[in-house]
């Protein structure tokens, strides 16, 4: 996975041979995630095609980000620890060739782990995964001049989002239509995806399990904004099918890791809003 | 939040209030807690009504503590980095005059965690909650001399509950009624809640997601016991919606998020069990 | 729980009588698990009739060893500070006659860990369980030659799993059907245990939750064959009952959890698909 420019533009045609593709190959994401996300995560790389294993300790993690096929990055809880493991596999991850996810869960908003996130960003993920604020405040620290905003709307979020492709294939931030930006023919590109549910903002960790789907799809997709935009229709399209079945945030979260699994190409073709990609920036 | 008495005694139109004002103001709950209940207590925050962060490490807990509306520590599963965290989150919403919850468990029984548990009383939270075996456990600590009790009857911890008054606001211990005692007017008062379900003490992590449900009421209400005795209601009341639901602990569980949700003003004026204030101690 | 042999071959009545003595007895489990499983290692537990408790830091662990009824050490994802606590609780338990079950997750295939496992296996479990590879892989850390093998059936993990009984009083190999071995009458003997569902494939953590309720009838059980056929018994029939009432993966999770609560005597007799024991090795 590489910086290199997208010869297409991400089209449902190819959302459905993505998923296709995860479910053939069933990717192995390591997943350096925090503590509140990890069952969670887990349940939804497995339910919606993916392997996942949470090898996050120094010792393993390069190791591992070898031999898997993608990597997460959350930055939800880091210890030192972790944040040590994150370097290793993020560097390990760049050398080997396999595409990583940052998720940078405030990291504008606390010092510390702005400076960690700064420093991943050295190592080139092929996605960056936000909310609008997260997208903001990350491109904030890198000198995009643009700070922290409080906005909740990811359209906000699309000159930062521009910003960061100084340093990966492809950003996305997500909301009640998530914007994903990439470079498609050597312009940049924005994708939005509508659909999904309120629900998925009354459930922890949803944000989190978007970015480990994401890391999947970029192993197995052409390009990473195709694959991010392939997780954001998929996961958007389970969550319209759980929100049918919900009687609140509770049976919501339990019907939508059965939705992971249920969602076919039949459903794909009826359901995902992905909208044709306009030029930005 | 201060330890200085209520000046009334929690009634169900208090807590009527306190329901209210948590749904308009979304406190923004920290919670140190342990790794078996991090998922748990943050959906329950999320559906109930407030928002979580699960801010733990020692390089961010005391900046978070300043931003977030309430803390929860809780002793479930202590690592020597968490409790530096601890220390700092405690320090840090004292100075700032956040209420903070404490969860001891296990605190009577373990004497490494007994003298963190010892040693965090000194920051004064506003509230401590455990069964009733940790409230006697943790008065014990304190010299209160009544050492370590394997009763389950929260009755039999309410002497040890007031004892802790000189440390926090407000004391509860959860039961089959639960138990909870404060300052009112200047004297010690003891408020039960009944209801709830069974089934609570079949699903991991439901009192540590009361005591963050605590710490949220404590941030929005009029005082700490007044908070604690909303928070303990709306837990009880969701429990006995959720039982009607139920076929097991699995459902049991998902029927209490979605529950903690649907709990409204009519529910809770319908199905609250607080009985009068009682003078004790 | 030693390393001697069982007098008796496994039965159904054996079975029957051990899940009796759980519900009886309600055995306390410490659990040092992985940060996927904690959750529903604790929920599983509390369903199937024991208690859990994660007591997992170096400054407690020996010392909850020795209150727990059983310990369950499972490699999933260590730290250092983990791998501490695991010699210790190992040590601990052993000391006191405690049986302790290792689940060498991924022991095989990652040094480190691997280190570890080999290390550990000198404190004598009671049991060890894994999957079909991870079983040939911990044997072949231990010098017997049979190497890593990417196999997922079970019997080809037999011979490996009779050469770990020179560590542990029983190994079990987790699959479509499930392998057991142990010593009976001083011979190494093979149970086979049939039923579950594909959907325990499609749920994190699920393979864990067996190794602790594997330590959880290890210390009701007459012998740590004899526990750890009764747990494979449990969680198969428990899982057949689940997979009637899920729609997917997330629901099936649930119904897990309500089911392991649901087998009684009745549901064992009339759904436990144990082999009689044959001679191996």
């Amino acid at each position: 996975m590489t910086l290199s420019s997208s010869p297409h533009t991400p089209t449902l045609d190819a959302v459905v041979a993505a998923h296709a593709a995860l479910r053939a190959r069933r990717p192995l994401v390591q997943a350096l995630t925090n503590a509140v996300s990890t069952n969670f995560v887990a349940n939804v790389l497995l339910s919606a095609g993916a392997a996942p294993a949470m090898v996050d300790n120094p010792e393993e993690a390069a190791l591992f980000a070898g031999v898997a096929d993608a990597v997460l990055i959350n930055l939800g809880t880091p210890t030192a620890a972790q944040v040590e493991s994150m370097r290793l596999a993020a560097a390990a991850a760049q050398k080997a060739g396999k595409p990583w996810v940052l998720d940078p869960i405030a990291a504008g908003g606390l010092p510390w782990r702005g400076a960690v996130a700064a420093e991943l960003l050295q190592f080139k993920p092929a996605i960056v995964r936000g909310n609008a604020s997260e997208i903001i405040g990350l491109a904030g620290l890198g000198g995009g001049g643009r700070g922290v905003d409080s906005s909740a709307d990811p359209a906000a979020a699309v000159p930062a989002a521009v910003d960061l492709l100084a340093h990966a294939a492809a950003v996305s931030a997500s909301g009640p239509v998530d914007h994903a930006v990439g470079f498609v023919g050597g312009r940049p590109m924005l994708v939005r995806i509508g659909g999904g549910s309120v629900y998925l903002t009354r459930v922890t960790a949803t944000g989190c399990a978007l970015g480990a789907l994401s890391a999947a799809y970029a192993s197995v997709a052409p390009d990473a904004l195709t694959g991010l935009v392939a997780a954001h229709a998929h996961f958007a399209v389970a969550a319209e099918l759980a929100e049918a079945n919900a009687k609140g945030p509770g049976s919501f979260a339990v019907a939508f890791v059965d939705a992971l699994d249920a969602v076919d190409e039949a459903e794909l073709r009826e359901r995902a809003k992905i909208e044709p990609a306009v030029a930005v920036g």
